[in-house]
């Protein structure tokens, strides 16, 4: 994968994600999702969620019951064709869910959509790395 | 997702992928894939892995331990970008590996493209459905 000035402005849309995960705000996350989408979610373990509402829902019970979230994003790999890009990557994190602290490593396919000049996800496929 | 003669080449080829896996012949596994392009692959649980060689070697160490590899696929959704696509499914399968039958619900990313009239798959993500 060539190095371009394009993949790291996608690069940069990836890490904002990661950023918007960190406030644990649901308002914030929604701004890095393409809300005109079909978007699509994988959390680690879970099957595909479809749609919107679906996803948006997953992302504020996960929010809910999070009082810490910090990633550090290793690895990271940025493709762009025409309006859309992936980025592979890894996801080292530590959180405190349910008053647990927890470290994980999770590898993780991001697809991202180009409209109104601003890169926003409409797909997130996150696994364990066992 | 709009259903377009487009997306069903694309799963079309996701399917011929499976099917690749299923003869567990790493010579037709090699040709579902873009020889020239910068391959990825997630094994579910696994890290990723980068190169053409990586990640073939990888197929071939589990052709050898596995007698017998069978995909039902369901809930395949395709999205077409000029050269590129992606195809979210999940892999219902079932194996013989080491001697033992698994069965095992994996969900699935494929990233494919177009070259010379062929869709062939340049990433492959599968997680395991917990």
């Amino acid at each position: 994968m060539v190095e371009s000035s394009k993949s790291s402005v996608v690069l940069a849309a990836n890490q904002a994600f990661y950023q918007a995960f960190e406030t644990l705000d649901i308002d914030v996350m929604k701004a890095a999702w393409d809300d005109q989408a079909e978007v699509t979610c994988v959390h680690p373990g879970w099957p595909i969620l479809r749609g919107w509402d679906d996803v948006m829902t997953s992302w504020e019970r996960i929010m809910e019951n999070t009082t810490m979230m910090q990633f550090v994003i290793t690895d990271a790999e940025g493709k762009v064709e025409g309006n859309y890009a992936w980025v592979t990557c890894t996801e080292n994190l530590t959180s405190v869910v349910n008053a647990r602290v927890n470290g994980a490593s999770v590898q993780t396919t991001n697809i991202l959509h180009q409209r109104d000049g601003k890169w926003r996800l409409v797909h997130h496929h996150g696994s364990p790395v066992m």
